[in-house]
């Protein structure tokens, strides 16, 4: 449960936020929204100002014996320094996190006399920019934000913290911070892995070939384009628990490919093997919501490329009642024409066929 | 260029379909609607009837002499005889086939004597159902299909094949057979295996992490669902082209494991050259009607969960003249909002962000 405001004093609670770039003035934005009182700090003075000019908080010198939480948003490196400082300078408060790996920040911490008063924490805030230009006061609504508590904390400070993430709009997930990082390696790291590997192979790769990529590639290498140097920190300071992963997939790899080159029954076994094992983990994906994921049903119809065919489309869908649950595009080169592909509940999909028929829309089963 | 009608006879031209599978049934479907004469054939005699009442052809027996195409729609491994069986019997006609490999039947048929009237084919017709129910006029409309002349063909049986493949509505794509088969191990074959090896890693998986889920793993694994039947076929029947390339991918991996286990400047290193070489591997993927992969925009918009909300939202985007070139939905657990995420042309994004917000829209930049 997150807290609410009921845990606090009667009088604006107050928060310190170190560190003023894109995470750190979204904070501030959200906390001041939500009520509080924040303060800001960052080494960077540009940065500072102009995270106060967008108004995520003051410069002000806090009094720092009414400092409730202070979340800390330096880089990696600089956030358990910047931890015990805070623990230090603000006695009452309880200090928190967002650097995106859990174990090595808490171990450095394991030993500090205010220990109990720090959480762990990593909001998964989506796409990376930077600086406080790049900020919103909505940028963590309806996100997942990780709490790592170890049980050891104060249980005034664990509130604090769960309020105050709470009230940024965020759904926080609580877990060891040893199994957040084996967490992301296999969700988040690993993944990226396995695009960069599937689209390297398309470096060579002929024009013509490539004519031929279809949805299921697109969709594999979606990822493929992130940025190297922000996943090469990820992945770097994450390495012991990524290679773990990534020794299972070399095994199963190294199992395939023996099967690929032996007798036609046991490539076709060890092919139907592997992806009966994937529709299995691909199942285990939340759907929304925290759900189990769901079968949907999938409508194709084919749009018109112009400003406004999805829009027409998506407003007869609207009218008819049915909520669109996923939606992938694909265009043919050469084609002035795209498919897009609505996934809905399966009891809607027969009724939106013959509608969306009717009002003129070629629709694929 | 695909051919036009007045490469034909000036009557209407006859075509024999063979098989009235989904793919056989839907091409019947597709060459009548196009004014030709379908003449159908399959050993299942319920499929056949079937067909033959969705008006996807005639039970007659066709006069042998005036057939111009015949589009085998067997399993792939009943393709060559029927290929050879078709030549033999329609003297007169071009005769192509569906099946997803090709080198293989291209083989097999090589030492006959009308080869020159066989031209290999494949529709890439997306979703695998099966059986003459599922069957469309318009499965075919917009996306590629490739055939593979070897250059010792009859020009005129080319130009018939050509033809009809044109007017089914398919984008039509050439290349050698061997070609063919190592491009779709490449961009088909493989992706599957990558995004079914990161799924298995989450067979046993706690539920725990699996709510940091993001939009990444999901598109990475989006066909790990596939039907582990149909896969093990197709990659069991291109077994040397996939390992091919499944050997550069373990020999990447390998590099990768031995760098993560490294120095941390080694981990770095080893982690931005493999997703650098991602980078330019996702960019030669092409976009819309074959041009290169355009960089968009990217404009996040939170959106209700209720139905209409996304129609709502596309409707005021349609007003305002802008194309929506890709759309992903995410949702995260336990929030009911979402969020949809606009690629657009970046010169429209800061104005359609700013009508958006206008509108009463919370956009994330």
């Amino acid at each position: 449960m997150s807290g609410s405001a009921s845990d606090q004093p009667a009088g604006a609670r107050v928060a310190v936020v170190l560190g003023t770039g894109l995470i750190g003035t979204s904070v501030g934005l959200a906390l001041g929204g939500a009520g509080w009182t924040v303060h800001l700090a960052d080494p960077d003075v540009r940065a500072l100002s102009q995270a106060a000019e967008l108004g995520a908080g003051s410069l002000d010198e806090p009094d720092a014996d009414v400092v409730d939480v202070v979340v800390v948003c330096a880089p990696p490196d600089a956030t358990p320094a910047a931890v015990a400082g805070a623990l230090e300078r603000f006695p009452r408060a309880a200090v928190t996190d967002v650097a995106s790996l859990k174990a090595s920040i808490v171990d450095a911490l394991a030993g500090h006399v205010a220990r109990d008063r720090f959480v762990g924490g990593h909001p998964l805030a989506g796409r990376e920019t930077s600086g406080p230009g790049g900020a919103r006061s909505d940028l963590f609504e309806g996100r997942s934000w990780v709490l790592t508590p170890m049980g050891v904390e104060d249980a005034e400070a664990l509130a604090a913290v769960r309020s105050a993430v709470g009230e940024i709009g965020a759904f926080i997930v609580e877990m060891k911070p040893r199994e957040h990082d084996e967490a992301v390696a296999v969700v988040s790291h690993v993944p990226q892995v396995m695009a960069s590997l599937t689209a390297a192979r398309l470096v060579d790769l002929e024009a013509t070939s490539l004519a031929l990529a279809g949805q299921g590639l697109r969709d594999v290498t979606r990822i493929a384009a992130s940025d190297p140097w922000l996943w090469s920190q990820i992945i770097g300071g994450n390495a012991d628990a990524v290679v773990e992963i990534l020794d299972e997939v070399a095994d199963d790899l190294a199992d395939l490919r023996r099967a690929l080159t032996g007798e036609q029954a046991l490539r076709s076994q060890s092919v139907r093997d592997l992806v009966t094992r994937g529709n299995a983990g691909r199942s285990r994906i939340p759907g929304k919501h925290g759900a189990a994921a769901q079968r949907y049903a999938f409508v194709a119809v084919v749009i018109p490329d112009e400003p406004g065919g999805l829009a027409r489309l998506f407003d007869v869908v609207g009218t008819l009642g049915v909520n669109i649950e996923d939606l992938a595009l694909e265009h043919s080169p050469g084609q002035p024409v795209g498919l897009a592909t609505l996934a809905v509940q399966p009891a809607a999909a027969p009724g939106l066929m013959d509608d969306l028929s009717a009002a003129g829309w070629v629709v694929h089963r």
